[in-house]
Parts: structure tokens; sequence; C-alpha cells
């Protein structure tokens, strides 16, 4: 799949680029702590005991005890994670990204033109330097292949390939390279009154496909980028057509506008893991009340993937740095998580 | 207050025209049904006993009860609300676009510039003619008078104003004409696991500040329209910015776009009262499954105002027809309430 990380995606700018170079760094969090918070280990199993998961749990002791000087009420737990990266895996290309392609090649019999189309034939022969030639091409054949659709038929394709793609080099479902203890904090966020929601780069309509399910997340939950759709009768009926035009970047600076287009709360907590995450983090820790922002770690080549300051996907740079000079809290894979992903998924 | 109406709003490029000529015209809904719902005078007292309140607890009855194929489990129970004209009243003219035009006479000096400006002269002079020959320059008054400010200066601006200001005929605070029944049913859909959202023309930053305390609707269920934030970093402060320039229409055809973007589930209940609304109505009537599509019919003189096809402001038409012609149930002000205004407001 490495030919396939040098495109381009319609909905997010910031993605151009190749694929992940990974490279390994030093664990920044994961120091066991002195003390463990009481029922950590019954709460959030998959978390090892440390620095990571004691500020979690003291955390949301803080603001859930009535009558302290960190209690938040509930309508104003707001807890926003990033998607790709954060909540599930994100190499060697966004899982999103290998649909769009996909949508591509399966539009293909439909659009004879292609056929000496540069950047086609660069993705027909997986052939990344052509293809790193013809980025804007790309972008167009991607706008082609999934707008002019109703917004239904647009969902069923992405619910589709998702029920049959698999990830090229794990071998599962996408949908199963969620991360474990990622899903029992959401579950515990929320069991503690906290509103749950994803801010991601990604595009609304594919991750509201399996949020719910997935993650327990509603639809009305998940913010994302998003292309323009159009309201028309056709046929009688109320129909939503996909335009081949973007509408809102919501990644980088982009995402604290959409949590308060969305939202209209500043977070208490946010969780990210690259730099497309920074202004979300800061939006988050600008609280003047409670709040935690944390950022997910790539140093686990064995369980997952190495990769940081280097990558074009899900780079961790400059979120890092401020991240470390602000004491945020870096979670890393490999220390702070003895499973990655959930058992079902075979491991 | 009659000149103002003649100017156009910054965000919605529908709204503008003159303020409300007023037209009696008769009731559609009120006819009292042989059969009332049990309990219906209980959980609706400000509804009165007829058809319309009838079909609202036959929908509720027919949606919450488990086994029946006319079941919508919880997470499906969407219920969206326009807001002016719906929830309250919106003559003379849009609450919001008084505090739009207040602003600019607010901001006034700090711009000597507008000394000379036809569309500042004229609002000084409350000279209706002139503010409808100098539209245009109006709008970019507004847009300079809430533009710059950070949200969160702005959200203050809104809290103030409303806390002050009151309707300049039925000399109350805006907040208390909101009204009672529709009070009574959201509280009732929210009793019966239905998830409340207003979505309306106005802005979101508007109807935030008090759509919880005033109809128990969180800033996150609230989609409008929307002008351009900036995120920004202000004296090391994490900012977001207002900048003059529209970003989503949230009326007419917007609004079932505005659903798809931030809910992303057709909603089985809505409620509107103008051809604003036309198209949220038709979206939700579009539902396979059980749907309820509603308008409220200011015909009530002497209470409230009474307006329709030829209204400016709230202009039913369209939508009147629509619903006539495809059952939808026209809420009759007079006939169909017992009550306007919560009591508070000294009715």
């Amino acid at each position: 799949m490495r030919l396939l990380a040098c495109a381009t995606t319609l909905v997010v700018a910031a993605l151009i680029g190749a694929c992940a170079g990974t490279q390994e760094a030093p664990a920044v969090a994961g120091t066991p702590a002195a003390q463990t918070m009481p029922a950590a280990s019954a709460v959030l199993p998959s978390w090892r005991e440390g620095r990571a998961r004691d500020a979690i749990v003291k955390f949301v002791n803080d603001v859930t005890r009535e009558g302290s000087p960190t209690y938040v009420p509930p309508d104003e737990r707001i807890a926003v994670f990033d998607n790709d990266g954060t909540l599930w895996s994100e190499q060697p290309l966004y899982f999103q990204f290998m649909f769009l392609l996909d949508e591509v090649r399966a539009a293909a019999p439909k659009h004879p033109e292609w056929r000496d189309n540069p950047a086609f034939l660069a993705l027909a022969a997986h052939d990344q330097a052509a293809l790193e030639d013809h980025k804007k091409e790309l972008i167009k054949l991607i706008a082609v292949a999934n707008s002019g659709m109703t917004v239904d038929e647009y969902d069923s394709a992405i619910r589709a390939w998702l029920a049959s793609a698999k990830h090229p080099t794990l071998h599962r479902p996408y949908t199963q390279l969620v991360y474990q203890p990622q899903l029992e904090l959401l579950a515990y966020l929320r069991a503690n009154g906290f509103k749950t929601f994803i801010v991601s780069g990604g595009t609304i309509e594919f991750m509201r496909v399996f949020a719910e399910r997935v993650y327990g997340i509603p639809p009305e939950q998940v913010i994302g980028s998003s292309q323009v759709v159009k309201y028309e009768m056709r046929d009688g009926k109320p129909t939503l057509i996909r335009e081949p035009k973007l509408d809102f970047v919501d990644d980088g600076p982009g995402k604290p506008v959409g949590i308060y287009r969305n939202i209209g709360k500043k977070p208490v907590l946010a969780f990210g893991n690259s730099d497309g995450d920074l202004q979300m983090l800061q939006y988050t820790a600008g609280q003047t009340g409670p709040h935690l922002a944390l950022l997910v770690h790539h140093d686990d080549a064995a369980r997952e993937f190495a990769y940081d300051r280097q990558s074009k996907i899900g780079k961790l740079d400059r979120a890092w740095d401020e991240a470390l000079a602000k004491g945020w809290v870096v979670v890393s894979m490999k220390d702070d998580w003895n499973v990655i992903y959930p058992s079902a998924a075979g491991q």
C-alpha cells in the first residue's frame, strides 16, 4: 500500500504527502506513579498502572466530586477525541483514504475517459512516483467518484466497504483496528457524565457509519470535514446530493472552529495524536477551569506502528514539543497500554 | 419599529424585505376531535383539545409503544424545531436582527467614518425608505459591527442585550416571548425519549445564549446560520475571532443540509411556521417510518400577531399549501393554544 500514501485526500488538504516514515522515539509517559487511584484497573483494564492512567482517573475524580473547587457540572463535561491515530490506527494510510481510492477504482468502468488519465494509470499501476506527479489530477478523480450520488447511496457504499475491506498488513477489518484502551476510556468518561465527541479531519459520513456501534458515539456527536451537499427533490423524493466541493476542513486550526460551531462549549478533555490536533489541545488547555490534554504516542512497532516527528501520516512534532513544555499527558502505546486492539480482533 | 423591518440580516440573505404586513386567514387545525388522548391535558396543559394536540399525543404514543410496528428506538427520536415564529415571536422583526441593529448603533462612536454613511444615517433617522435604498451598505455596517471580536466577547454582548432589551410593543424581555405550549411540547417529547434540536435561520451564537435555560436545549443541539470564525493565539491565549464572512445559511433548502451535517439522522418530527421551513418539513415527511410534520399558523392578532401569505417576516404560503395537500398538522395559535406566553411574562 505504500504507493497509495503519496496521494491527497479530497477533503483534507493538509493530508498531502507520502506515507509514514517510522521513527522510534523514547516514550514520555508511562512512568509508574507512586500511587494508583482506586479501582483504575477495574474501569480501565487495558491501561497499565502509570502516570497516564493516574492523570485520567485523578481528573475524572476531580471534576465529578461535588462540592470540590474542581467540580464540573455534567453539561460542561465535554470530551473530544481525534479519530485517526487516536481511536483507531492510521497507517500506512488513513483508512478513509483507502476507501476513497477504492471508490475511484470501482468507478472506473463508468469513466472510459479515465483510460488515459495519468493519475488513474498511476493508481492502477501502483506507481507511487507517478501518483506524486499527478496529485491534483487524483483529487479530481476522487471528487468525481464520490459525488453526484445521494447521501444514502454514499452511506451504503461506506458500509459495504467497511464490511468487506481488510487492512493490507494486519489483515483485519478496519473496525477491528480500534484501540481497546480508548474504548474503555470512552465508556469510563460516559459513565462519569461526560459527553464524548469525535473531532476529526476525516469526513463525517465515513465515521458516522461505525462510530455509534464501535465507539458508542452517535452521529450527532461526530464532527469532521465535510463536502457540500445540496437539497433537491428527485422523483418527488427529498434528497441530499453530494457535490464535488469541499465544505469544511476540520483539521488543525479548523478543530477549535468545528468544536465551537458544533458544540458551542469549550471541552474539558481533549485527546489527539498528531500536529493536526495541536490547536484542539491548545483550545482545551486554554480552559480557565479543570482540563486534561492528552496525546497518543505511537511508539509500538511490535504491536502497532512506531512513528512521530518524521511521519507524513499522523506527524507528531510541534504538538509533542508543546505537550512536553506544558505538561500535557503523553500516552505511550508501548508502556501505557497492555492491549492495543479488542480481543475480537484476534489479539 | 416598522422602519427596521426593511433591512437585511447579515446572516440570512432570504430575510431581505420589509416588515410584516399582517393578514387574517382562517384557522386550519383546531377542530375538536371526537376522541381525546388520555392525559393530554396533563402533559400539554396549554394545548386545547383538538386535532393538533391529538395528532401529537397519538404520534408520541405510537413511536414509544414497544413491539408495535410504529415503534421508533430512542436514538432515532430526533425532533427539530424552527426558532423564530415557532418557539418564540418574530414580529415586527426577528429579534436577532434588532440586536444586530443595536450593535451597529452601539459601535457608531468607534466608527466616525459612518457619520456620512447613508445607511447609518437612515438607521439613525428611522428612515425606512432610505434604509431600503441602502440595504447592501447596511449589511456591511452589521458585518463590521459584529466582527473582529472574540466569540466570548460576542457572547457577552448578546447576553447583555437579552438581559436589558424589551420588545417594542409587547414591552417584555424577548426571552419571555417564547411560546408556553411549545415549552410543554419540548418537555413532553424529551420525557418520551426524544432528542430536541433547534434548526433555525438565525445564527447559532444568538440562540445558544438562551436556548438551554429557556428551552432546555443545550448548545450542541442548536443548529443555525453561522459566520466564519478563525482560530488564533492572541496574547498567548487560544482565541476564536469573528470574521465578516458568511459561513452557512441554515434556511430553506439549507435546513435539511444543516440537519444532515450536524445530526446525521433524519428527524421523525419537525415543527416550523414559514416557507423557510418547507424543506425541513419535506425532508422529515420523506421518512419511510413514522413521522410528524407541524406548522404554527399565526392567526391570533389579539394575543400575538396575525400574518401568513403576504408577510415579509415569517411568510407562510408554499409551506401552507403543501401542509394542506399532504395532511401536515397546521396548528392554529388562536384555536389550539389556550396560552401564548409563559405566565412569568405577566399573561
